[in-house]
């Protein structure tokens, strides 16, 4: 395996080619291209690209279905329940989140539920979207379990993601997108397959002890959650928002978007997903919001710093100056992902990028 | 100082005579009362009738007045801001609870946010209010810099509490009521008065070094976020929803609700504050609702268990049961308690509790 160069319409190019191949509509191609690359430009490689190969078995073996489309099923003043009909998870995500900002834009919040469906990538691409409509987004789901709880041993719950975005002001969108265990799955299985040890705090063993070694992981041991109690609760209240609510599949019975992931139980994919997006200005003023939220960012930029910290972020700053260089220069994707898009290429039947290859990481 | 046991209507009695001395209203300083003492019986002392001294101290130098009332001054179908007019903290937050909830009701989600508030105690207390009502409930509030964020070293963000409550089925409602911080500063400033060290990860020195001694604390020093950059993260998200959406005093312009701390701002408290129910059967049906929340936390107490683990808790459990022992038996209250009530007594001039003293902890 090695590191590549790409260019960011290059790569979206490529993705979406798959994608066709895989039987999805050009436009629905096209915008989960969108996403994905998204993703990678934010230096996010663990939900990027990486992830299609995987994501793409779903339709062969009928876990999605690419000539679905979702619809709406319920929905009141300030909420909607969206039934994903497994389609393209992408694109069901991405209306679910539009009808959530349609809805804060009347009534000040608004909060849609999705059922049957699948991965969406990085959640915080959707919350990303409220921002950029001058909104608070909030994006989770509910996921295939991971996660021990305190006191269990083995995976109990999903890791269950959360992120958020708010309209900055001067300073670009704050966005945070974290899996509610200490790490996310990924990370680890991307250091497995790096031969890389973790971290202490990110996972137990089958036994339920504490490890840095990832080479057992996902098929035994479980990922520990974010500050303990702290994260065990977080997971519950995601799995509810997402999960419970919507009428979606919980916890166990809920079959991994990773098609061959051990014991995965069979049927379709019914993952839970939960859009929040709030009307940043309807307490006081658009004006007065951005001014807030562009002090409180150069109150936090301008703190006392710790020693050796040449500079304090504000949550989603490295990933925008990330996504401004790659857009500009190309990204330089590690070997894990150019090793999926190898995958795909021949999954897919298509040639692969033209890529500068081993390049410095 | 010495523990003591106390039945809680005989606490609550007490604390309710304080607050009458200091000018409350009947109906605020028995509701003030139960809202302290029912944190008390899950066991959260730190949040408990401990805080009440300090926090009447604030109607005598003018930062709160107890003759005020709150005030709804902008609404929406799914949304309020509500002017606490420097009225009772937990007046004005029952009143925005329970205002979010009526909302709720009709639009499906209703998000409350209030500012020219102070400290309104347990966060937990209105996240219970609305599962009592069948709603998942959240409520959080900005606060004093009391945090370090990643890079940084002194205080920069406030704990920002951020608490949920879900309805549980046949289960206690599962609830969560945590700093944003690694742990809360009232739980390092009770370890100091203890004379007791402090796990690692919770504090910062002046220098920004992680130490495992409170004596400094809060003078000098900083609390450490929960799990790095997410507790920062989170923080900030409540900051916004709490603070910045609502116009409330942000990070170093807000006071501190104690009075006596070093370098607090002078003026009126100008905390923010942000209350939000949904209610949980509008995407499927009642029973379905509690159904599921059942199976979810059966599931979660079956689930397999760590070596040395008698039993596995759901969020809140533990409180709960804490309380039903209260209300049968009295509850015992630390010492430090102990000694912030009897210093109560003095400042009120009422008759210290008629309490067991001595008992075992």
């Amino acid at each position: 395996m090695n590191s590549a160069r790409v260019l960011p319409d290059t790569l979206e190019a490529f993705a979406a080619e798959a994608m066709r191949r895989y039987g999805l509509r050009e436009d629905d191609a096209r915008l989960s291209a969108h996403i994905l690359v998204m993703t990678d430009t934010w230096g996010v490689h663990t939900h990027g690209t990486r992830q299609l190969r995987s994501l793409l078995k779903n339709f062969s073996i009928g876990r999605l279905d690419a000539t679905a489309t979702s619809e709406i099923v319920r929905e009141g003043p300030a909420w909607a329940l969206v039934d994903g009909h497994h389609s393209v998870p992408f694109v069901t995500a991405h209306r679910a989140m539009q009808l959530a900002i349609a809805k804060a834009k009347t009534a000040g919040i608004g909060y849609v539920g999705v059922v049957h469906t699948s991965h969406f990538g990085a959640a915080g691409y959707y919350a990303v979207m409220a921002a950029e409509q001058h909104m608070i987004g909030i994006a989770m789901c509910n996921a295939d379990p991971q996660m021990s709880v305190p006191g269990s041993r083995g995976k109990v719950l999903g890791t269950n993601p959360i992120a958020y975005a708010i309209p900055a002001g001067k300073n670009s969108p704050i966005f945070l997108d974290i899996a509610t265990s200490a790490a996310a799955a990924n990370k680890i299985i991307r250091a497995r397959l790096l031969g890389q040890s973790i971290p202490a705090g990110w996972l137990v063993d089958a036994e339920g002890r504490p490890t840095t070694d990832p080479s057992g992981f996902p098929e035994t041991g479980a990922l520990m959650p974010m500050a303990a109690h702290k994260g065990y609760g977080f997971a519950l209240l995601v799995e509810t928002l997402a999960g419970v609510v919507t009428g979606a599949a919980l916890t166990r019975e809920q079959p991994s978007w990773v098609p061959n992931v051990l014991g995965n139980p069979p049927g379709p994919a019914n993952q839970g997903q939960a859009f929040i997006a709030i009307d940043a200005a309807m307490m006081t003023t658009t004006d007065a919001f951005d001014e807030r939220m562009t002090w409180l960012g150069n109150y936090i930029h301008a703190a006392p710093r710790a020693e050796g910290a040449e500079r304090i972020y504000l949550p989603g700053e490295i990933e925008w100056e990330k996504r401004e260089k790659a857009l500009a220069e190309g990204m330089i994707l590690p070997p894990d992902v150019v090793d999926s898009l190898q995958g795909l290429a021949q999954d897919a039947g298509i040639d692969m990028l033209p890529f500068e290859m081993d390049v410095a990481g």
